[in-house]
């Protein structure tokens, strides 16, 4: 019908051969797509003898990047080489070329989508990214366009699955947290060094990445509070099922008339809701809008050919609606849209899990409810059991586990502070969130 | 910036009023996306007098809709008036004089598309459907676009708030069938008339459709094998739940290199899987991509502003990308596409939950099981109580619950024929398909 879009790729790892073998083996169908074959004409590699189980056919690989971007059969760049450098380096000098880019590239976005998104308008070409927030799930084609009538409420997320692993093996094995990542690792589901991922930072960058397209703010990672799973007890999520719950690791965005309420932290959410049932390594995002409600859209968040997925669904959106697509990426990460309206932390709202080691003692749990109460935080439900052992000479600690009604994290950390001080706890306080609302739509 | 967007609207229903009034209270957002203001320009109703919460602002109503389509001032025109004509002529009529149309009339676009897109092509307008199936769910965008890079394998969906809203309460109150739609029709979730809900007509209209993107196929409703709730007893939704499974009506399509399955029918799902976890009258498509694996898309499937936002989300859609709705539309509903490859019945391959009732006598038990062997049926679980009343002179009747494995849908129409002359059952023998895959994604 016509000549042929050309692809380049910048690194042919997993992601990079996911990519290839979906152009291969779907050739005809995405030629019907776009009424045109698309062919891999570039590709670069860091070390050019490592074995890939999918290599570009017919494709003289390169360790130059820049062969790639100013091959002039190049239309699209496919960075698939992760990290900020030189990755971000080769995007902008992509588009100053004139090639639109696909990356799934989440902490580059987060961290330097001004920049990226300003050479993007410059140049007068797209930048899409619907790999970098929850692999194949098509979430940022959603929030672009298919709830375009909608101003976004909230967001609640399971953005990382490792994390997600990590946390179902423990609630269904009852396993400590570092025993399970030892399991995930030797499985292929964490990586050497999983700080990134289990200490939060993947999913606030997902989180940055989706504020931009459902409010038009553009926060960076450091502005987003997060918790990670990496110090949660195997005791917190037995407590959490006896009282109806699983624990996720969730980012949250929620809109209010004086700003945003962001963060990513283990959330106690209920047994039997939707994002509670989101097992393994799948990811899922629960979207409230002002017209269509609750909406739920989950899949596998990373991997191969998931991730891949995503890549080139945007390359046919690239090619099948070019101007929208330009227009989109225009639009995002402008440099004078001024400051994010962010909610401190102290002023989010939420209902809480609370787990103190007590001396077991007449009078503990009346006064932590009067500190409590004193901070106008009233208690929903209470769990205590009996001691394990019998009193001897030495204390002995109990568990006692309040669930807490709305209020502000500044209330509770000020209880929180205030019991520390004057109970003589076990050890830290631990305080969890609350999503009741995790449950919709179901 | 520049001049108004006119929007013509035929009927001012439940749905046409959720449409104005997303225009009327997101119109300062909705003119950032699309760079012009948008404005309801025409409407046409039906009954001039009628009490309306929402009516548009300063539009004179008409009650000849052809003076909404002559009106030059309209590019857009909503049809909401639901039926095959007029809605069909004033959609044809429509395309004819250069309008873009969004529409959210399934059985139409069902049994007509070919007229309908026919037009479209010809006059290189869009016709765009997203409300169609599945109400706020941006599940046509999806698989149009958000999965573009795969071939859909399957399709698992919960399509009728109806139908689920009256099975939940069946499950969760163990009532009868009747009594639950007499609430249902008192609490607005189900029409005086509930006949084209509840047999299964109104999914296979959403099936047609949503076979015609995924699959590239025009089916007509007539040719989706489907089966209703209305014939559902209370005792199949208790014998489910104690087998670990609750009750759903699904539509489900899957590809095989032979052909297309389709077919609308009560399933057995897992309980705490995706689909089983749809309650009321939400909805839920599970879409199973070559590249992404397991997606689900969850949310309201019907209603005055979920419906809404996905016709406002067209209409954004064709604002901001009208070359790609104008192409997408012209691939679709092909009249030379020749005929779809559809699998006959007999030939679909599902595992089964049969109910019989036999006499309580020796040897019952085992004749069954040996015909459903000959007719390669293996069983995977059996379920028989002791009976309830104890032996008299009358006959007394137990029921025997009988899981099996995968089997074709032939085997076991020829096994029941052949029960059914063999034994003396009480009533005709129950057979429900079971989805053991609904669980995913989880």
């Amino acid at each position: 019908m016509s000549s042929a879009i050309g692809v380049g790729i910048l690194g042919v790892g997993t992601v990079g051969q996911g990519v290839v073998r979906i152009l291969a083996d779907s050739a005809e169908l995405l030629e019907q797509r776009v009424g045109q074959p698309i062919k891999v004409v570039a590709a670069a590699v860091r070390d050019l003898d490592k074995k890939r189980d999918y290599l570009p056919d017919g494709v003289a690989l390169t360790t130059d990047p820049m062969e790639v971007l100013t091959n002039p059969l190049v239309d699209v760049v496919f960075e698939a080489m992760g990290g900020i450098e030189p990755a971000k380096s080769l995007i902008l000098k992509a588009l100053r070329l004139g090639k639109h880019v696909v990356t799934a590239n989440k902490a580059l976005l987060a961290d330097h989508g001004t920049e990226i998104f300003e050479a993007a308008r410059l140049a007068e070409r797209a930048v899409c990214f619907e790999a970098a927030v929850a692999g194949g799930i098509p979430i940022i084609q959603a929030l672009n366009v298919g709830l375009a009538a909608n101003r976004i409420l909230s967001i609640s997320a399971i953005l990382n699955g490792t994390c997600n692993f990590i946390l179902t093996a423990m609630t269904r094995d009852g396993k400590a947290y570092g025993d399970v990542l030892k399991e995930a690792q030797s499985l292929g589901y964490a990586e050497a060094d999983p700080t990134m991922d289990v200490d939060g930072t993947d999913t606030a960058h997902k989180l940055a990445v989706l504020v931009q397209i459902a409010f038009g703010q553009t926060v960076s990672t450091e502005q987003v509070s997060r918790r990670g799973i990496d110090r949660l007890e195997a005791a917190d999520i037995r407590f959490a099922g006896e009282l109806g719950y699983v624990i996720k690791l969730l980012a949250k965005a929620r809109w209010r008339p004086d700003g945003l309420e962001l963060r990513v932290s283990p959330t106690l959410v209920p047994k039997g809701s939707q994002l509670a049932e989101i097992s393994d390594s799948y990811n899922a995002v629960r979207v409230e809008g002002s017209a269509v409600g609750d909406t739920l859209f989950a899949g596998r968040g990373a991997g191969m050919m998931p991730t891949a997925s995503a890549m080139v669904s945007d390359l046919i959106g690239i090619l099948i609606e070019p101007r929208s697509r330009i227009r989109a990426a225009a639009e995002l990460w402008k440099p004078f849209a001024g400051a994010p309206r962010l909610i401190n932390i102290d002023e989010h709202r939420t209902r809480a899990y609370l787990r103190f080691q007590i001396p077991d003692r007449p009078g503990q749990l009346a006064h932590l409810a009067r500190i409590l109460g004193d901070n106008g935080i009233s208690i929903a439900s209470v769990i205590q059991h009996e001691p394990e052992t019998l009193a001897s000479s030495e204390v002995v600690y109990v568990s006692l586990i309040i669930m807490t009604h709305l209020a502000t994290k500044g209330a509770m950390r000020r209880a929180l502070e205030h019991i520390q001080k004057t109970c003589e706890l076990n050890g830290e306080p631990i305080l969890l969130e609350v999503d009741a609302r995790a449950g919709q739509p179901n």
